[in-house]
């Protein structure tokens, strides 16, 4: 059972390619059945995005809102500025402020530069610790990368290599590996089966590069399998994404365990996901790319599956808030 | 110049694909004019190999250098055991023995089996610290991944992920950038083009995951480009491999770092190599493919990709030791 998710919508920084992807992606008529969606923005913005993409969309389709925000008369384009990081910021702050509310069931954001979020003063780690400060986290929180077929999450993210072997606890495999198995159920898989990465290189080699395996995976995963979760490891990094037809999700140890996979298999389409929140907030994997800017050229494969996904699991979110 | 290169050439673990594959090798006529081969083997040995085949070759193709090791009658297929690894360990141990003497100008050996070296005593932590032991090293020796139009070479192999960081020295760093270009050149590649990873997600995103690429890495990479080596980065490692048409190597930092992106660039047709020692030694990417024996079904691309490639640096040694 499902109801209509309500979906907050923002355009990314206004320098980038954002405001032109949200300008087709509602200028899909099917994109209004999926979701009532709530656009925060004002005319101005809206206007652009749509000259530029050379499309145009009414306001049926997305109700405005709003936010009141200063804005210099125009942004600059293919540039990151402070002024366009606050302007993004000021949107998506609004977006996490009706999720609060309970006034949306999920978000997305068109792509943010992190250079224009620095000069505007944003001094978390990433956008994930920003929704934390806001939403609050309700258990483990963690960013998950997302192709059509196939689903990552991590246990350790944007830290040092030196930093990781010490984030590989029980505590932490287990909280990413739930995490991994209640999104993608969430998002409409029912028995989503988990391919649980190792740490070291031959997965350890019984010990003899390293004992995370045997001290710390293994026994996680028979945890996460007490608890019915279809996980199954530790496997070879280097040869788990080989088998990934096996798997739902591969929970991997580190950010680029994954992403080395992830970015070959397929650059195009990928979404990525801040999980563990109060809404899920989905966004396309790449970024502004102020080469694309204008040029109507731009792949909107990502915002599409992003789009899709956020109304799929607002949608058992809405259902489940309102019974 | 080149001189044709005398090569030793091993079968590898006996209950594995080696055989079958060195016999598929040498029944092509082409090869033994790129060599001059020196097989180690015993009559009974080659015999099998021909059988599990299903091709005949003619010692006109290779010089048999039977080593006299005792053998059980027949070996046990399909499994390790400790009499096939002793058997694999003294025919290679002969190989690096005749470089070691100069009487070869590289060897290639067909794939061994972890287990059965483990029970056939060998405690070294892979075969590159035991060919060194044998051969001694001249300089750095690191092993080389190898498809058909990208190398990898790594700063660290086979040590915990906890580990990891202590070992990205400048040093160390250094002596495999130099290695990797001397290797391509060796190969044939005039000018060798070297990608260098970075350590940290995001190459450290400017010092905020690490400082390993500003203190440590860029330095190197500084340093390589002063010794004419076509060396840039460091770059992120997740998006490196995406770039792969401008390098012709990828100079790793950690083991999965390189063999994630590797394996799913191609599985067939991938070599490993020694590098950095007296001669180099090459053999196919795979393994010993226990269900694959007696199939006649497994692949002969890596088999050959190794050969030639052996053949080609040992030409060059070859003139190198005749001028």
């Amino acid at each position: 059972m499902t109801a209509k998710p309500r979906i907050a919508v923002t355009l990314g920084d206004p320098a980038g390619i954002g405001p032109e992807l949200v300008a087709r992606l509602l200028a899909d008529p099917g994109t209004a059945e999926q979701a009532d969606i709530v656009l925060i923005s004002d005319e101005r913005e809206l206007a652009d995005a749509q000259g530029d993409a050379g499309v145009e969309f009414s306001l049926d389709q997305a109700r405005l809102h709003d936010n009141g925000a200063a804005r210099p008369g125009t942004f600059e384009r293919k540039v990151a500025t402070e002024a366009g990081g606050r302007w993004a910021m000021s949107n998506l702050r609004v977006a996490l402020e009706l999720a609060d509310a309970g006034e949306v069931d999920a978000i997305l954001f068109a792509p943010l530069n992190k250079s224009s979020l620095h000069m505007a003063g944003m001094r978390e780690k990433d956008e994930l610790r920003w929704f934390e400060t806001i939403l609050g986290a309700e258990a483990y929180t963690c960013e998950l990368n997302i192709l059509p077929t196939l689903w990552t999450a991590r246990v350790t993210s944007h830290v040092s290599i030196a930093e990781v072997a010490a984030g590989i606890t029980r505590e932490n495999v287990l909280g990413a590996g739930r995490l991994l198995h209640t999104v993608l159920r969430d998002s409409g898989i029912a028995a989503p089966r988990i391919g649980v990465c190792a740490l070291n290189p031959h997965a350890g080699e019984n010990g003899r590069f390293g004992r995370h395996e045997i001290d710390v995976i293994a026994p996680a995963v028979a945890e996460l399998q007490a608890e019915e979760v279809d996980a199954a490891g530790p496997f070879p990094s280097d040869t788990i994404f080989l088998r990934r037809e096996e798997f739902d999700g591969i929970l991997t140890m580190y950010h680029d365990q994954g992403q080395i996979a992830m970015k070959l298999l397929g650059f195009d389409g990928g979404v990525t996901m801040s999980g563990g929140l109060r809404v899920p907030i989905c966004t396309p994997a790449h970024g502004t790319a102020f080469d694309l800017v204008g040029r109507r050229v731009a792949n909107t494969g990502s915002i599409r599956n992003a789009f899709d996904l956020a109304a799929r699991i607002g949608a058992r979110r809405a259902v489940r808030h309102s019974a």
